[in-house]
């Protein structure tokens, strides 16, 4: 496999993945087209102005996108493709989409055989084994919480910490994914803005600036520093 | 009807329902026992623990509190109750146990023949129309986001204005309502920390010491303030 799933497109002042553009470039050596998944919509955008947004930096590295709302044959156009772009927005939309088109199973046999995937966000958690630490609004009902399990924990994209001046009751992030253990035996890894998950062959590691906060069932959470495997 | 749905049980600084106690002893005028509904348990509490801080809090108001996971025939413990109380916590696990213990239109039925109920956050959420305005992590997978309806639109308990200081790139609540109204068009209460909804027969109004923000399809959001009907 040839993955990166990062935690955002984009860090707080920059422009849309230009702290990735390296990697983005690396991940993709060798492809000139690729298939963007428009269907977490963030903020309702539509399909075709989503895609633009992906196509304007693709065009830096020399790579043409296709929106893959633009293909009738959805099934023929991931199987034909050379490698995919998932963008970020809410989760539950993305994974009803593919779901309802059954797209989920097949996008993973595709990626399994080694074409180029890059997920942000929402499209980073349909990386993982389910959606169920997703930070999202459950506005539409999906058929199932289960995505590709590209990797085998769950990610958390957007990690943030608890920050001690809110003067408010909601439940901080930490409390949340521990209740997801409660819940599952899986593990989460806590992505935050400016990391990335990077998978080469069988080889999975963190990358980026920032530690990463891990969370697994019965243990106290912890954190390891980019370039570790996970 | 005869109902509060709270935004959360205990403000910053508050102990539990401290700033809700005088409404909560008018709302079971004359009941001297109440059913808890323990199953969102929050931070993965145990039933009977999370059911013991309702007991303290209602011990001061001299009503007994009986936990519905102490009863083998829930249906019949619903069924016989003078009025319920639904803690906060993870609403997923909520309406997950809800539906499959066949409890969500037995509890609403129940309640639309007057006796009394007070929901606070996940508890306020199961009084919208359905789930997809809370905003809780997906740890567990409900059979249907379908509540209760006591009210005829979606709640979103602790709703918190974005804080422009934040250098993150996570979805503030305001961007996260306007994704469902994309996908629905069913109005949203953003009910702020320190307010709830209280309706009596027909009459739904909201109450507190701070605006409330309503979202609709279509329409910018704007606030109103307490006393006003909903």
């Amino acid at each position: 496999m040839n993955i990166i799933l990062a935690s955002t497109s984009t860090l707080f002042g920059g422009n849309y993945f230009e702290y990735l553009q390296h990697e983005i470039a690396e991940l993709f050596t060798g492809i000139d087209e690729i298939i963007f998944i428009p269907f977490a919509r963030p903020g309702g955008i539509s399909h075709e102005d989503y895609t633009n947004t992906a196509r304007t930096f693709f065009a830096k590295l020399n790579i043409k996108v296709k929106g893959l709302h633009e293909f009738e044959d959805k099934i023929g156009a991931i199987n034909s493709a050379q490698g995919f772009f998932t963008g970020g927005g809410n989760t539950f939309l993305l994974v009803k989409t593919l779901h309802e088109e059954n797209l989920m199973t097949l996008l993973k046999e595709n990626v399994e055989k080694g074409k180029p995937y890059l997920g942000s966000s929402a499209g980073s958690n349909i990386g993982g084994l389910n959606m169920k630490t997703t930070n999202d609004m459950p506005i539409v009902y999906p058929s199932s919480f289960d995505t590709m399990g590209l990797v085998p924990f769950n990610i958390n994209p957007h990690y943030l910490d608890a920050n001690p001046d809110l003067k408010h009751n909601g439940e901080t992030r930490e409390t949340r994914i521990k209740e997801f253990l409660t819940q599952n035996d899986t593990k989460v890894i806590g992505l935050r803005e400016g990391n990335w998950i990077r998978k080469v062959g069988s080889k999975i590691t963190v990358e980026g600036n920032q530690l990463t906060r891990i969370f697994e069932k019965n243990k106290e959470p912890y954190e390891i520093e980019a370039g570790n495997e996970l």
